[in-house]
């Protein structure tokens, strides 16, 4: 496989899970400067990892969800809560994963990640 | 003691430190998905933990000003500083933990945690 | 439900997941000191967030086994390798969570991670 | 050297680095509460760490990019990307270190930090 | 006050907490390499921070064993859990705070300085 | 280019660095568990983000052992220790970079990074 088609297939992917328009907005958000990232992104990131046979694409976005609150990257979790739910995973779900965030990385990572979990929840109108 | 007994000394304790307008606001901020996580913020981190006999309440907020500082949680940062402010910490001394901040997590989470602590002196009109 | 119930309901869980005998050594490995976190550990851990319906044990092994390796805690992410076997997720299952380790946390985290399954596999007679 | 020396040499540096205006406003920014950190950031930082001969300031720039974009500040990234521009490190060097971010630290800190020197480089018209 | 009395009143503190040949063993092990980051400890770390007036010793231990743990340094948090006892902090007390590491950091980092500070009391003759 | 292309790209890349026993060690550390993300470093770690032009592998070298110190890896610190000896950094300009480290991410992170360079040191016979 060649460079070009791993990233086209990782962009493909992409743009399946969040959609083309956010996804031409965050390849856009660092101009020439961000071209670079954005193709490791679409190849190694999408084209490679994401693409993998072997693990549900849901049970990815939670492993992303676990990981971004316990790191602490508010960005990236925004964007991995819609992409959960557009992977079908359902909100009750993702919360189970942010209670265990509690234990594994305390309860302000947790805190923080139901926060942000809850307002895209109510934007997507499956606030509850 | 049942489950229900410890989430109840907890909350009470919780509103006795930070105020109910604020409690009441943190439980909401997250509607009825982050229910559970603030029902084990009641009876384990509050009803347990800072219930526990054998260290002061001021030095308990130090600890969690000093903690969230250097893991970089800002809003929970926040919330401590009102707290150690409540439990009669001085701001002198909340000063000292955040210098020590810089020994141990480095300048920059001491830096970010010194203009926080300065922003709610100035609310509580307590700056100098 | 009462607070004793709750850490028997989690010392049982915990028992089932890991064995009865790594789970005495892990409660023994800081004497009386420890005891009160131990009893955290059942109630909190496994009594309240591990029981809870939803999510199954797999995925929340899982999910721990991204944390930990995210967070940088080596002895936790040895304890819930062996979960994860237990709880019936296959090698190549855990490996599609730590390759999405060097994406959101780093090569380092990753790598590391890598070595500690490896080491378990082999003990386990489930290497390849 | 006495301390007074130290921390006029370091605030002496900082200015030329950053600009009197800057250093002004981070000086004041937590007033008298953060007068004593203000102290040691002239002395440790400046007066004694950045003033050391055997790095090129702009070697010092690339290294506080990649700490600081790898354990998530970012208050003091921007301040950082300001002086390594300032310093004479081009926008390609600035990017190369923050391609590294993303294999050590993880992709999401990498295109955080990317975010940030692309709104930089705007700002100062040499963005691309 | 000169450079040369900061650091002398540092190490003649840093000696009076851990003991002559603790520090001497720990300023010698990384050689001349280490001779300028040991002169900072001195003279920033003790000299100046830890010789504030304004906390107690032991406050100040308490607040060191809480980071060290939150941000995963057990080289440090062996050292700083030696010091506590030497300003006068109880086992007890020490315990406080590691389970107040729990909710903020999470179960892990308890899990870790409990045993931890646990080996260190064997060794001295203190555990329970 | 093909993605075999830019994996024995990386590989030849790494190996010059590194040596080939050390790389053939590393790459067979965790088995036929570990091959995905060995392949994963050859072309994306070194094929291409250290292949790309405009940073010298020097530099490279030193941002690397600032984040790896800085967010508590060991051993991949120790790894690009040796690297960046191999790629003509002097002691002097490493311990630089080090002594950052202790403004940046804090006094632990500096120490432990400073005793394991000086380890490398002594081994090649360029301590001092």
């Amino acid at each position: 496989m060649t460079m070009q088609e791993l990233r086209e297939r990782g962009l493909a992917l992409r743009r399946r899970i969040f959609g083309e328009a956010t996804v031409q907005a965050r390849m856009d958000a660092a101009g020439g400067f961000g071209a670079p990232l954005q193709a490791m992104v679409n190849a190694w990131g999408y084209g490679e990892v994401w693409s993998r046979p072997g693990l549900a694409l849901g049970t990815r976005s939670l492993a992303a969800l676990a990981m971004t609150a316990a790191i602490n990257r508010p960005g990236e979790f925004r964007v991995h809560m819609r992409g959960a739910l557009a992977n079908g995973c359902t909100p009750e779900e993702i919360r189970e994963v942010l209670l265990m965030v509690a234990l594994y990385a305390g309860i302000p990572a947790a805190n923080e990640a139901h926060k942000m979990a809850h307002e895209i929840l109510v934007e997507q109108g499956k606030a509850f």
